[in-house]
């Protein structure tokens, strides 16, 4: 018996369909301890919208570390800080005419919707958080209670029942949006107290690749605001350019009161993260949120370089709105050369899903093609999509190959 | 106004007591951007127990980096953790007779007590975590929970009512230990239901540097063996050789049920923490406990040669124990000097505090050290305590320079 | 200053609109300390189905208090209670093919309802109760916690979010039913954990006078069914004849698992409550759940009188039903002859409604019929309803009496 | 099979221990429907404090029940109010020098603990309410959430877990009065939230006849009063006189903020209860806690008589405190009788009790009286402590008789 089976828990989970021992890693792929490769149709669950250990990245990070320069630094002032701080106002808020206040809530994406959750209550002084059908927001307490999976919530071992409207087109069209929504909130006998948040995914990468559309999007906004009631964007996996713009959410146009991003935001697989709040939000005091790894210096680094290397214009945009169409051709065709099998397509940029008929299809279709070199895992409340986050880095030939893959994946299950 | 007035959050707060902005640092020292150095006895709040840009780990990490390595890799298998695992089991757990499994929950030391207490719910079917006054254990909803922290808690903006017990010689030696948590226990009527876990610190370092006795850790953890309450150590702050040994519980010869850890665990300031479960309360179903920052890999690779290095013997913890005799000699001098300013000296290891009859005369002490080019924070509910949390690599010299600082900075602010 | 001025809280609420001091009532009238007589079309909120003071009740009370009979007994055995129950079962129960246990919860019927909560949950092991947009279910701390009105709930000092669904006819037809509902169980990512039990009332008295429709309300029992929710029927102001048969489900054909009945139970307005079980859920261990008052005898006799008066055939069902249509037709001549300022009618049986489109004009009219000497009270979220409950026994002359109050003050508020 | 067993649930309780059918009952006697005679140390529980149909309060009630005087008035303002407030103003405020403004909760002991609760809450704007160990104030949800029975508290079927300190003498005078609550009140990092209000019995019946002595009443007021903390005595079982003056509490010279009055206060048996609010405190809104059974007029009717007849003078506290005179020296020499078998003897004024070694004895000792005609029941959180509550119009006779086949049952118990 190996070391993982003898000392690590039963937790694990990833590791149980991709049996292989990784150890190294570049751009579009992985590679285990025996060399093989496999291309990446994952991307650390969109934490490396970048590739592997871009060298643009890496070069600073090894000159960062080399000067000994200053590693962990809680919420003290450094240089290292200074310049994400700067980057991030002059390159991404700037351009977009965004005004935020950043705060450094803890090093992973939950850490972000707890501050979120908390600054939200503590604003408006009151309790009820609205969230949606299928969200996802992580695995710290005020995180899973906003959180749709029921496994993921009863791990919680105590009673965590989330207050959750339908999210668009969960319904499939039968009823015009927010018509519940907006009913409980003019009616003084429904029951729903008046929010201090709403929390959405604009696109629901665990829960299925549930797009929301942008005038979904702007009517929730808009709800929102006549209530007073805050809008966060957890925008944890959907960010940092993965639906194309830097921010998921500026396609509909609209502007969140408050937003989660982690996961690429360090553009190197460092874990990171940030809140971000209107200025007129900012109502913490000093100190009442804290925590030991608010200081990341590296990740700082490489957040710097990220957006200068990638955001100081709008190629990166363009490039993967036109990689998602490719991805989006090429999954439309092996849905409709299985119209029974295949439920549908989903998602939007490159976060998209081929959803299965049978789930147990779709967890097929990933072994299949991970015995094809590709990684490729699945999503939504029973596990039946196939979902694609290739790396946005990803060059349109490795998109085809694996997409070639999948489509064979496909044909060799449903047959 | 430069951009952390403009741009960062109103949360930070260590910014504000030491007007700096630090660019490097090596061994005990930090240096200002100016160049200024700063004698570090503060070690990231007990993150950096080696130092900073310790050279061994270092080498070993720019090694790993330059490589290609893989850098993030979720719950996959990687070399890196198979060497991390390898290395916790045969140079941590095995010589000290132990036998745990390890979960991976999350970056930071909140994911590792919110798996804890997750599981610890999970396990026994029970609701009811009991903590201790002046208990830390961090910012997430579940961990805040178990928090005493009254102003932490209240940012949580949702009632977040504690069930403490009184921590050792909480009253002053005036009730025998556990008088009034076993008579609950016992009564069927006492309106305590029997807790799935107690989560406890065996020295409170947020909480005033309040160190448990051994006595005191053993009769607790005979009480939850009597009653099968799990036993939840949080070693977050005080394990990794802090208070000597590497688990703060050795000394005290007690088997925790469930352990966390972070902070120094890295061992180069690194985001890390693990949750560590004896074997049979892993009931964990895999992917029940998820998150994007479980396989820092780079932080396994500093974590493991750190272990490598300071733990292949003893002379780590006979050094620490060493300093700490040191530091508490001066500290008990300083307090004899000022027997009505000081209130008296806290703490084990090189956790050590002092503590103040006026709690604004704490802080007046950290300013002084400060203008003195020493780091130094206060700790406990009024922030009444200087604490001091030195590397643990700190020469005695290095703690002389420093504690003479100290003796110099309260004689400034208490004449 | 009179004695309730200075002596009784401020929370009194029916005294201000009814600025009168009653001494005396029989049938379908009170009369104030200066006889000036009063048609009474609130029955005491559905509390005195069978009028004031009934003779064929008062002389079997009478009987019983004067004979030294026991009074008080908690849940001992007497003789009163013996015969309630016998009469229950053979003139209740047995002819509508009803098997139930009967549970004597407390006094009131808040405590009925708390007791089927704690059952529901006990027997299914899951906490959530799904509850109905402005229902209303009681105020102690588990009924306001599924109860719509929003000042009610507020008044409980701690959060108490409802978890409601839409009721029939929510959204004025524009969806299906039970769309959201079917698919949020359906759905293991929905949010919506399986709850223990939907709790409902077939026309929402306080609500608004809501009444389901036959279809929905199978329509529900079937879900329920489905999913193995327990289904309970808070009957506590429409059972007891108050819309035609003796349980208000009754017309629909359906049977709940729990059944709530109180106010007109005694039949006489005494405090007096039950909670119905399926026998396969009396699951309670003996003593679970108790209280002071729960072998109210003077109550048993008085309800056994009014079953055996009442309830032995069917002409009461009968003339209720000829009742209501008496009501109807003379509130729809009402609606349409205000078509702006009436918005509809509402309610079932002998619980009508006239909803006003300006919700002030429905105190006014219930001001303007006080004047005339008929009490007449609103319901709805903003008081916007002008609800009727008349006495079931109230002739038709005291009906089109009333009736005429009401249009003629309605004609008096809409000029 | 009887209707007891075939239809009442199997939550009954009393009536087990009791196997007999009760038809009669008159000042200290019950009759089973054969006519065998029970002398009554029960007491309903401390609801008949005057005994069964008392002739006086039987003759008001049947004359107001016969001239068809008004029986269920909401909160409307009725005559027979009007003269209960009157009198419990000038018999019982006024010369008690007490302001205190009535609220009607609903009918029974729980509704004037969850008013209570719910007023405190809003009043302080904070959530949090200490109990004590052992407390029982009633089994809807606010009120179980602060009783200290567990079997009865997980009826609740979700966690609730109270916040309960040690009630007077329950660490056996090894610890100071209030040692741990005043520091964990003055300590902001204690973990308790300062609470919104405390609630406590001064003699708790259901835990066990635990009687708080003078001083701890007094040290538990002043401890409120200095941390501005609301003081509520729940007197429902021991007000109305059960230990000597008409209030609990006026022994001790405080004066609670609110009191729960209910059982007694009728004075017949019948449902009532009020919740006393000093007037600063009467922040309701109209309406903002209602309920249907708030205006029992044939109860205020019965309370009123019983305040005239018996509360006109101190001739009553008097009485009682004779005769619990002789019901300690019995009790005192049956304890002195079995060193071994009881405990010791507990409480205060009329409401005794005899706690055994082993807790089954006591069970037995009940079994025993019910076999020689004395009805008997049991108390705390092992069911070890046989309680008195003899009526207080008990004749010294009576409770010799009482007493004697107690000192009998026990003796047959404990050979």
């Amino acid at each position: 018996m190996d070391v993982f089976e003898s000392t690590e828990s039963e937790v694990r989970s990833y590791c149980r369909g991709w049996p292989a021992t990784f150890r190294k890693a570049t751009g579009s792929h992985l590679y285990d301890e025996e060399g093989r490769p496999f291309l990446d149709f994952f991307a650390g669950a969109g934490t490396l919208n970048y590739g592997h250990n871009n060298p643009h990245l890496k070069e600073n990070l090894l000159e960062y570390l080399s000067g000994d320069n200053i590693i962990h630094s809680l919420d003290m002032y450094t240089v290292a800080k200074r310049e994400f701080l700067e980057t991030f106002r002059d390159v991404i808020l700037k351009p977009r005419g965004l005004d935020y206040r950043v705060q450094f809530p803890g090093p992973g994406g939950a850490n972000a919707v707890e501050a979120a959750l908390k600054l939200a209550r503590k604003y408006t002084g009151r309790n009820t958080v609205v969230s949606f059908t299928n969200a996802f927001h992580g695995m710290s307490l005020g995180a899973l209670a906003v959180t749709g999976n029921s496994m993921k919530r009863r791990s919680a071992g105590i009673p965590l029942q989330t207050l959750a409207m339908p999210f668009d087109n969960y319904l499939d069209g039968q009823t015009p949006d927010f018509l519940l929504f907006e009913r409980l909130l003019a009616d003084s006998g429904s029951g729903l107290d008046t929010p201090a948040a709403v929390i959405v995914e604009t696109v629901q990468g665990e829960g299925g690749l549930n797009a929301a559309s942008p005038e979904w999007l702007r009517g929730l906004s808009e709800l929102c605001r006549q209530h007073e009631i805050l809008l966060i964007v957890d925008d944890i996996q959907m960010g940092c350019g993965r639906t194309g713009p830097f921010f998921s959410f500026e396609q509909a146009g609209i502007t969140p009161d408050i937003v989660c991003l982690s996961k690429s935001l360090s553009g190197y697989g460092l874990p990171f993260a940030v809140t971000l709040l209107k200025p007129e939000l900012d109502v913490w005091d000093p100190g009442e949120h804290n925590g030991t790894f608010r200081g990341p210096n590296p990740a700082f680094v490489t957040a710097t370089a990220a957006m200068q290397h990638f955001w100081a214009d709008d190629g990166m945009e363009k490039q993967t709105i036109a990689k998602s169409e490719q991805v989006q051709e090429a999954l439309d065709r092996v849905a409709a050369a299985h119209p029974e099998g295949v439920s549908g397509t989903r998602g939007r940029g490159l976060a998209q899903g081929l959803a299965f008929t049978e789930p147990a299809h779709a967890s097929a279709v990933c072994a299949a093609a991970f015995e094809r070199n590709l990684l490729l895992e699945t999503s939504g409340p029973e596990s039946e999509v196939v979902k694609l986050l290739p790396p946005l880095t990803s060059t349109p030939d490795e998109l085809a190959e694996g997409l070639d893959i999948i489509a064979d994946s496909v044909k060799t299950v449903l047959v």
